[in-house]
Parts: C-alpha cells; sequence; structure tokens
C-alpha cells in the first residue's frame, strides 16, 4: 500500500518526533509512546498501512489490529496499575488508523470523562522516556 | 455472566432511557441510539456481558464484538455519509465494555478534533428519532 509523504504514520521521522517516540513494531500496526505523558503510560497504535478507518480492513487484518491493541492495553495494565484504559481513534483530518491508549488513574487528571488529543501539559525528559518505555517493552510478549 | 443492577446496559429500562434507544441486538452487543444527536447517527456498541474492557475477553469475543463496531460504522457511513467516524471507549467510573460510535462531518461540529462525552445541545423528536434508527437498520445487514 503506498504511503502518504505528508503522514506521521508513513513517514516517522520529524513528522512523528513531534508528537511520539517508537516504542517498536507490532504484528500489523506500530506502537508509539505520546510524548504528552498527563496521563503516565499514554500511547499510540498505529496501523501498518495508511488505511482511514477500521472499515477498510479485512476481517483478517481487523483482528490482526485489535489483537495488537489488546496486547499493549494488557501490557499498560501490568506496568501502570492504571483504573481504566481509554481507547480513542479520531484522525479527522488525517488518514490513517491509530488508536490513543490512555490509561486513568482514579481521581486523577481527566479522571471520568474524555480525554484530550493533547493536553499540551506534562513532557518529560528523553531518560523518563526511556524509562517508561522499558517498562511497556518488559511486559508487551 | 452476572448483571449489574446499577448498569444501564445490563439492567437497560429507565437507566438506558435517560441517554440511549435501543435499536437491535447484534452478535456479541447491543446497538442504541445516543439520544443526544449534535453528531447525526452518533450511537453506542455496548458488549452483551457486564465486562469492564475487551482485554478481558477471549481472542473470538473480542473478534465477534469489533465485528459487531465494523458493522455498526459501514452502516453509518452509508446511511449519513460522514467524513470520518470516531471511536471511543472511556467508562472510567462505569464497567461495561461500549464503543462511542460517533460520525463526524467535515467543517462541522467538533470536527478536527475529539468528542464530547455528552455536549447536551441537540435532542430530537421520538418521530426523528425513529427515522435515524430506520435508516441504520436498513442499512446494517
Amino acid at each position: 500500500m503506498e504511503k502518504d509523504i505528508n503522514c506521521a504514520y508513513c513517514m516517522e521521522g520529524e513528522l512523528l518526533d513531534k508528537f511520539g517516540i517508537k516504542i517498536r513494531d507490532l504484528k500489523s500496526s506500530k506502537l508509539y509512546l505520546f510524548r504528552e505523558q498527563s496521563h503516565k503510560g499514554r500511547v499510540i497504535v498505529a496501523h501498518n498501512n495508511h488505511v482511514g478507518e477500521m472499515v477498510e480492513l479485512s476481517d483478517t487484518m481487523r483482528n490482526d489490529f485489535f489483537a495488537d491493541v489488546n496486547q499493549v492495553a494488557n501490557a499498560l495494565h501490568k506496568a501502570f496499575q492504571p483504573d481504566k484504559v481509554n481507547y480513542g481513534a479520531y484522525g479527522d483530518t488525517g488518514h490513517h488508523l491509530h488508536f490513543h491508549l490512555v490509561p486513568k488513574y482514579k481521581d486523577d487528571f481527566e479522571w471520568g470523562g474524555v480525554f484530550a488529543m493533547n493536553p499540551e501539559k506534562k513532557f518529560l525528559s528523553e531518560e523518563e522516556y526511556s524509562i517508561i518505555i522499558d517498562k511497556i517493552l518488559k511486559y508487551l510478549d
């Protein structure tokens, strides 16, 4: 499938660095840490293909994609013990299927509501990002 | 699986009527129209079981659930031609897996961002709800 040169998930590099850090490849998708960490462990699971929505996937591809999402959600639960993980796919103006996985902690930021696309509040040092990434990787398999 | 008597998706009736209208049963879930219709065609797909998150489902159950979500998203695309459908699962304070499916229309309400849990802005007459429900039903199979 063709890549879109304006799409962060197709091109990665600078476009992706603005908001995310690649963690690793999954079966049918890529996993990124979301630089904005108001919700500790917030990540993005983006499909390998430049497809707009799940409705463009075959049944097998959809099953594989949500197996990836599920694998990541399990890892987040184990790594950070959130009280809930939220799942959201928007991308109105983009065209590349991705889900935000957002760990929520009881009575903490945005508990009980939706999550902002990007609160632009909490950014960490590269060392702090590494610690979070290592924790996720530990529980991914 | 046991029902929770405080859960709208387990009990339906008055608890559900406050925000939704049952459309029909799907293979592993129930489909409800969201009474708040700032986004024309907004619905909820709620799992048949009182499970908190997808991570509690077996692989087969997860595949069945997202096949339902996908079936509904396809129907929304056909019925209302939105420019995008957003998908969100939150439920921090509840414990019953459900996804909001929110059709978005270019340059219209909340285009380009996340969607509010409930904007509390646009409610319709029962007749208007019926017209929307019939349109969804028409394209569901």
